[in-house]
This record gives C-alpha cells, sequence and structure tokens, in this order.
C-alpha cells in the first residue's frame, strides 16, 4: 500500500527500464529507476534555541530508520509559536521544503497516540510532532521520536505522516446502451476506476470492462443522494472513483448532486456521453437539426408550474423538445398536458418520435403526429420528441430543417462557423 | 464488381468454410459455399400466345451462357399488354418469381441499346424485354436475344439487368474532436464506407480510420448543400456512403439538409455523437444538470426576430443555455444582446461558462458570469453556456441542481424512472 507503484517503460515492444515510484528506500534492481512522491509530512515540535543539527539529524535519523527517503518530504509541519525558531526554519531550508504552521486549536483538535502535558502547558497543545504531522488527514507512519543529543537533553521532537494522494472523481456517462456507443474514454476511465459508484443496473452494463479488484459499490433505485456522496466520500480519501450514469452523467444525472457535494480538494473529471435526446434523435432521422431543448416531465424533482412555464416557453418560441422522463405509472396526466401546451401552437400533424430504449436490445422507434400520439404508448424508458412549425415528415424520417439563407450567402466566414462552431 | 463478395466463417480461430455472395456461375473450390442474392432483372417479350417452353428456354439459355445464375433473378419484367400473356406468367411460375409490368410509357421513356419499330407498333414502345429490365436504374448485362425455336419464327425476347444495391447513408457524428471521445460505432461506418463525404477539416481529422480505396469527396465551407445532395446521390447509386459531422451530425449539421433530400430508397443510419454543448458541460462541471436549450446565434440561417424570441422564452422560463455559433468577425452584436436578455431575469453573479474547441489540443475553459463575460473573449470555436437562477459555482465548477425532493419521496418507480429514462 501507500505511495507505492511500478510502471513500465518500454520502446517498440521491449521493456527498457522499470520505474518505480515510491517514498520507501530500497536497492534497486539492475534496470530500475525510482521516482520520489512528495508525500511524506514531518512534524516538527522543539525548544526554544534547539540547534539545526540536532533537528536536522533527527528528522533524517528517523526517515532513515523507517527506510523512507528524505526527497520525499513534502514539508515540515509545526505549532504558530514556533514559525521563526532557527532550528526549524533552517532545517527546511536545508531540506529544500517549505515550513507550514498550525495554531494550538487546529492541533489540540487532531487525536494522536502520543500526547504531553509539556507542550500543552508551553504552546497550548497536547501534540506538536505529531500533530501537525496529522492535521490535513494524512497517515501516521512514525510516532513521536525524541533527538538524541549527547549529553544534555532532548530540544526535538518529530513524528512521520504520509499524507494521502489527491482523489479523482470521474463522472462517467456510459452513452444509451448499446457497447459501440460508450465512448473509448469512458472505457478508459472504467479500467482506470479503484473504486466503481453507480445504480446496479448500469454497473450491470459495464462490469466486464473493469479491472480485477475493483470495488463495487453498487446501489439500487431512489439512492442517487447516497451514490453523490459515497463517490466524493471516496475520492476524498484518495480513491480513483468512477461515478457512473447512462446517456450523458450531466444531464438528468448524477454529475450535479455529486459535484454539489465535492469541493476543490479533489480532481473531478467529467466523460461526456451521447444523451437520450441525440439516441433518439438519430433514430428518427434529424428532429435536432435547429434549436431544441430537454424538459424533463418528473415533477418529483420540480414543481410542475416549473415545468409547465417551461413547456409554455418551449411552445411559443417554436423550440423543438424532447421530453424525458415523460410518464410513469403514476404520473399519467403530465404528458397529455405538455402536448396539449404545445398543440396551441403547433399543428396537429407536427411529427413527434418516439423512442424507447434506444440502442438496447428491446429498442423501438415511432414516427407519429401530435394529433395521433397515445400516450399511453409512453413509459420512463421512452423519450418524446416534438418537432416544431419546421419539422416535417420525410420519407419516414423526422426532418428539422436548419433553414438555407447559406445557398446564396457570399460570406464563406459563416458557413465555416455555422458547422465548425458545433 | 457487381454482385460479389467473399467472406470467411471462422470459428476458434480457423478457417473452416468460405461463403461467396455473387449471381454468377463458377466452379466451386472443395471449402466453399455460395449465397444467391436477389440481383437479376429479366426483362421479357414476347408475342402473342408464344410457348412457356420456348420463354423458359431462351431465359435459362441466355442465362446460362452470360454465366448467370437462374437463383439469382428477382422477377420478370415486361409491358402491362403482356402481363396476362400465358407463357410469361408460366414462366415466371416455373421460376419462381414474380411478374411485374410496366406501362409503354414508362418503358419508351428508358434509354435502351436495341430499339425497334416492331414493339413500337404494337405496344407503343420501341423496347420491352430491355427497358423491362432497365426501367429501375439497373445495370444492363445481357442485351435483347430473341428465342430460336426449330423451324419457326423467334416468339420471344430477353434481356438481363443487375439491379444496384439498395444504398446506405450513414450520418455520422466524429465528437468534439478528441480520438478517444469518437465512439466505436463511429469508427465501424467509416471503416464500412466506400463512399466519404464532409468538410476537409473533418476528413482530415479521420482519414487514417478509413479503408484503402475509399473515395472521399471532401470540400470546403459553405458547400454544405452541395455535400448534402452529394452524399445522397452517391447512396442512390447504390454505395455505402459516410457523411460526416463534427459532435452529433443532427445537431445544426449535415443530417437535416441530406435527410431532406433523401428519399425512401435509400437506406439511412444515423450515429449520435457527443455535442458541443456536452462535452462543453462536462468540463464545466454539471451545468446541464436540469433542463437545457440549444439555441444557435447565427443569424444567416435563422431571421433574428426567431432567434431573439427563443432566447426571451430561455430567460423567462428560467432554461439554462447553451450558445452555438455565439460570435463570428462580422456578427458580434448578437451574443451581448442575448445575454442582454438572459440578464433581464438573472442576477449578474449567474455562471456563465465559454468553452473553446472542447477535446481538442487547443481545448479552452473559464468558468466566468452573467456580468464579467467579455464578449470579445468569444469566437465561433466557442459554445458558451448561461446558468438559470439556481446554478452555483461550488469550488470552481458550474452545477446546476436537480432538484432533492426525491430524498423524501417514497414513490421509488419515480426514482427509477429519473435516471434510467435518459
Amino acid at each position: 500500500g501507500g505511495a507505492t507503484g511500478a510502471g513500465e517503460v518500454t520502446g517498440s515492444g521491449e521493456v527498457t527500464a522499470r520505474i518505480r515510484l515510491t517514498d520507501r528506500t530500497f536497492g534497486l534492481a539492475p534496470e530500475e529507476a525510482v521516482l520520489r512522491p512528495p508525500s511524506l509530512i514531518v512534524g516538527v515540535g522543539a525548544s526554544k534555541g534547539a540547534p539545526v543539527d540536532e533537528v536536522l539529524a533527527l528528522i533524517e535519523g528517523t526517515l532513515a530508520d523507517a527506510g523512507l527517503s528524505p526527497r520525499s518530504v513534502a514539508r515540515l509541519a509545526t505549532v504558530d509559536a514556533k514559525a521563526e525558531e532557527p532550528g526549524i526554519v533552517e532545517a527546511a531550508g536545508r531540506l529544500g521544503v517549505p515550513l507550514v504552521t498550525y495554531s494550538p486549536e487546529q492541533l489540540a483538535a487532531v487525536p494522536v497516540p502520543n500526547p504531553s502535558d509539556a507542550p500543552l502547558t508551553a504552546v497550548g497543545t497536547p501534540s506538536v510532532a505529531e500533530a501537525a504531522a496529522l492535521v490535513e488527514g494524512a497517515q501516521l507512519l512514525v510516532p513521536k521520536t525524541k533527538s538524541a543529543p549527547e549529553g544534555r537533553p532532548a530540544m526535538a521532537t518529530c513524528a512521520v505522516a504520509r499524507r494521502a494522494p489527491r482523489g479523482r472523481l470521474a463522472v462517467v456517462g456510459l452513452g444509451p446502451g448499446a457497447r459501440d456507443l460508450l465512448t473509448p474514454r469512458a472505457k478508459d476511465e472504467l479500467r482506470r476506476a479503484a473504486v466503481l459508484v453507480g445504480l446496479d443496473q448500469y454497473v450491470d452494463q459495464i462490469r466486464d470492462l473493469l479491472r480485477p479488484g475493483t470495488v463495487v459499490l453498487e446501489s439500487g433505485l431512489g439512492a442517487e443522494e447516497e451514490r453523490a456522496r459515497t463517490a466524493v466520500a471516496e475520492a476524498r480519501k484518495g480513491q480513483a472513483v468512477a461515478l457512473i450514469g447512462s446517456g450523458d452523467a450531466g444531464v438528468y444525472a448524477m454529475a450535479s448532486p455529486a459535484l454539489a457535494e465535492a469541493s476543490d480538494d479533489i480532481d473531478v473529471v467529467g466523460v461526456p456521453g451521447v444523451t437520450a435526446a441525440l439516441a433518439a434523435g438519430a433514430l428518427l432521422g434529424a428532429p435536432l437539426g435547429h434549436d431544441h431543448v430537454s424538459i424533463s416531465l418528473s415533477d418529483l424533482h420540480t414543481p410542475w408550474e416549473v415545468i409547465e412555464r417551461r413547456v409554455r416557453a418551449a411552445a411559443e418560441a417554436d423550440i423543438v423538445v424532447t421530453f424525458y422522463n415523460p410518464r410513469s405509472r403514476g404520473r399519467d396526466w403530465q404528458l397529455p398536458k405538455a402536448l396539449s401546451l404545445l398543440a396551441e401552437h403547433r399543428a396537429p400533424r407536427t411529427p413527434v418520435g418516439v423512442v424507447r430504449n434506444a440502442s438496447r436490445a428491446d429498442e423501438s422507434v415511432r414516427l407519429t403526429t401530435l394529433a395521433a400520439l397515445d400516450p399511453a404508448t409512453v413509459d420512463m424508458m421512452t423519450v418524446v420528441t416534438v418537432g416544431n412549425t419546421a419539422t416535417r415528415d420525410i420519407a419516414g424520417r423526422m426532418v428539422t430543417p436548419r433553414g438555407y439563407r447559406w445557398q446564396q450567402d457570399p460570406d464563406t466566414k459563416e458557413h465555416a462557423a455555422a458547422e465548425a462552431g458545433r
């Protein structure tokens, strides 16, 4: 465990060197090289006037005894009162690392294995070295150790901790379902993950792509908040986490609750995916050729008044609409209501596409009209795309024109833009 | 050429048989099998009372002489006046194929190598056999041949044509640019294409994925209509065509003009891709966590009044907006105007994401606010995402909440829907 890893540098298929990434000292094999991560934090305490040689000898001896490399020391840490103690400041300088300090209150709040009354009296915290090493949430490797000068009492203490690596949360869209609509980037992120968090049915969809040993934290429907919190908490522990969602994980899905939880102490990577509106559009023809809006009809998340206002806006502004979550067993009047709002501004023959489980084995695609759509044929696995006044059924395909003014227009710069800007 | 192809059936890596798909007769090798496509059309002419044996002998002899298999005959074809001529009807019956007939006007309109006055007088077209074989746009393999009965004049003619295979137009979204955001399905379609049609800069992006020999029809900016027409025309010739676009080819791109041209005589396959709004969203955080609209600010394609109406609608209904084609050299007032419309309903600190060339080498990502955005930093390679009143900058990431009523809600069916419906 810890900050140890190994990789191979290869050229034309041959191994030329073995690189190890570790803060531990060890005998290198002939073809090995080592990289030192800045992973160690050394907590330091010292009496007033402690000589730099004593502090430095303590630190170096402690690291050597523990089999740890001084090159992996990221910083020295101590209490505010010792911020200008010459022996500590100079030790940091000779090691070439920064010195950071904490208030007695911050340090007193850190549970440590070896508290003591002496520093409590002197600087207001029962531990300096151990607490300063641990205060940022690291793992204690060497407990408090005293210096051993010849012929007088020790004037310095130190403790060594390994800080957790920075966690990484990848929010991964799996696409609409078919394996060949999963992007290579999504696949790579799944392979990279040490911890996978997701809805059980989506986990099943990609379980074969995970590395052996990946920790899978799957949960059932309704546990969205819990999944978001779990993913962020695992990343905070320094794990490489993949949080999965179908389609694009940022669209009505897990990215939003997870990022609402995440602070800047973890890295976040979003992998976009083919969302249901696009998957349905490709099956129907080209309904999204011009402006289009995605609206969820689920009024569990959003007051119906807000949804209705958005549907009315789309109707009045003649925007193509894709409805997500259009209808469920207990929620049956919202879709007819939404369609009737659109029908106030669009002809009965306006094309409507009904796509269920796009790209999955049981996919179904139907092209109908605003007048003819039977809402009873729609369920939660379906997205419904309603054309605008320009949308046409052309040879059984649903097409919304881009408009063709460009044909006459000599401004080729704009043509570039029109396509390249997408 | 023609309807000939070969493939291998393999089991555990071993070749077990070689299957050929062809309408040609030939000696089979020991481990070969053959599949017969229904590719041949036999045009037939006959005098009144022509015996079935004479008609059948003519057809079978003609096919044999040309090295063509009778099992590949899809149908017999003649003029309407011969629809009930017993020799022809029975020949079709014995061959097990349908008989189709055409009006003299339809046949007279087909250019043929061997027109004649006799049928023109008799049935009103200068060719029956050749014209009937060719009327659906097939390729003539055997010109008009007469029967050779012993001791009397010929009473039957025939000609053989091979019909063009049904063309296939794949409209392929390449994603935002990075190779690892190109879906495997898109890659497969590029490999499958015999003809590739696209904007030169997008062709450059994927040229290495094409099979050797793929015909590449690339054109420059401003030739959108021409590309659409070319792609459809190539498919109509029976080709396997891939028409490419960046992002999702159905969003402000080539699918719409191409499908406006296409009729039902070709197959169309759409391959959805990661559109710019999604690629930008993944980089920004989770701005599209709830309802969102894509609006193009290019008023070359659309009157500004329509665009303004749509922006106003998004503003009033509090919908997150992604602007495509937001600004170009000659078009600089539209974005500020659109932002000012949104600002009438949203606070100055509303998060705004500015993403240029998402996933490409020169990608840039900026998170700013409605008040602070400098439109001069935006160009046609950029998409601009404006949050709604609920959107927040959380730890430097742009997040639009889904809302969390589900936490309290016991209706787990709806939870399923909320995520699975995407």
